[in-house]
């Protein structure tokens, strides 16, 4: 090999030119309107983009058609095994130069693992950044005309997960006080959930709604009280944002002060 | 006056096409990148913008070169007096017949009164549809490498105001045992707040992290434990996003593992 002095600096070049960098996006709650700015950006500018199941077809299809899109939802195995392989492919894409979007519904830090990710490939020594959304978790019941804080009746909210892994279970103590509480991924132990919060200390009366599909022209609400939830009496589908709260009851107030009105 | 027997319909017409309809939007948390598509889209068309402290110059020279700007922030009296003031503004324009935007920081059902303005708007007779945005409170952690929830570590996280009115006051034992604990507006009464937290029950060596002017180019992180804050003896300038949790700790982790994997 010939004596070439500048190559050691052309070849560093080149390689710190080839590693690419990972964006974990939030995508809102599916409506494209609701993405940022830089959420599209970065969607049209990926060329791999690796998506979870909450993601809306319609923000998928702003991605360049050269893009590859990638579903990170189902690759057998257990939650960890398919975290593993997300991971993996992530360090993978990067590592061979790509523009890699990792895009989830909502915000990448409300569930969803996104600093979990951001923390894993910054370890691996792949640049990363977390970009925030719109969360689902305040602007589906936003739209269904349920604010999370209103002054008189809620000044605050907590937002928590149904589902935990084994072994860290929520204790509903630490969270039937708040004055609203908004509950992803909750829909299968709803029963459960309103039981925990009434032996908890919250009212079996308070209003509670599920919003199944929000954001989406196929959402629909439900509305009951604690005690029915608690009593089973409730139909849900997932997913579904479920919040108990007096700001519920906002709704129909809302609802028929427009009605009153407009007649 | 001729015999016109089409003019009540006529003016009819005309008096529906010319009453206008207020846009309750949230510009998100300061950076114009992180507006969602559909607020660019409102203030750009926007006749008339009313907005509050919060929303960053960038932002509000999106607006029109038409528009006419008006700053909601100070107009002598109490905060009731000024509320009183904009939704009678707010009215007005609209029956005017324009496109009104009320332009709020963050999200508009996170504090802001956003809900309550549009339930009055509507109250009135006045169309007004309300445009979630990215929540400080959550995005303004999340960039500073603080995520509000995290699997083993958070997994949930509440907001509260540390701004109520009289009478009105947090009983901190209602949110002294979640998670994660965000408080927005709880710069001038940190040290009472942190001391509420204590007596509630949460542990005085917990970290806490106050980032001052999230997502502007002039952020400060100011970190310490609740107990340095209740002893008064940090320093702190509003406005500022105050955050409470073992969350706060993954942020140093987070960098640090950067640090030593770029070594």
């Amino acid at each position: 090999m010939r004596d070439y002095p500048n190559l050691d600096i052309l070849l560093g070049n080149y390689m710190a030119a080839r590693i690419g960098k990972v964006f974990i996006v939030g995508a809102g709650p599916g409506d494209p309107d609701l993405l940022t700015l830089k959420a599209l950006r970065m969607i049209e500018q990926a060329e791999t983009i690796v998506y979870d199941r909450l993601v809306a077809p319609e923000i998928l299809a702003l991605a360049s058609p050269e893009a590859r899109l990638i579903y990170a939802g189902k690759h057998g195995g257990d939650q960890e095994t398919m975290q593993e392989w997300i991971f993996e492919h992530l360090v993978e894409f990067a590592r061979s130069g790509q523009r890699v979007v990792r895009l989830k519904g909502g915000d990448p830090c409300v569930f969803g693992r996104g600093a979990e990710e951001y923390r894993r490939l910054r370890e691996a020594g792949i640049e990363a950044e977390l970009i925030p959304g719109v969360s689902s978790a305040i602007a589906v019941p936003e739209q269904a005309g349920i604010p999370v804080t209103f002054r008189g009746v809620a000044r605050g909210f907590a937002v928590v997960t149904g589902h935990c892994r084994a072994g860290d279970a929520i204790d509903w103590n630490d969270y039937a006080r708040v004055d609203t509480l908004v509950i992803l991924m909750g829909v299968a132990e709803r029963a459960a959930i309103a039981q925990a919060l009434i032996e908890a200390g919250r009212d079996a009366r308070e209003p509670v709604a599920f919003i199944e599909r929000g954001a989406t022209p196929e959402e629909r609400i439900v509305c009951a009280s604690l005690s029915e939830v608690a009593r089973e009496e409730v139909e849900v589908a997932s997913p579904a944002v479920f919040v108990v709260g007096q700001v519920v009851a906002l709704r129909s107030e809302i609802e028929a002060s427009a009605a009153l009105a407009a007649a």
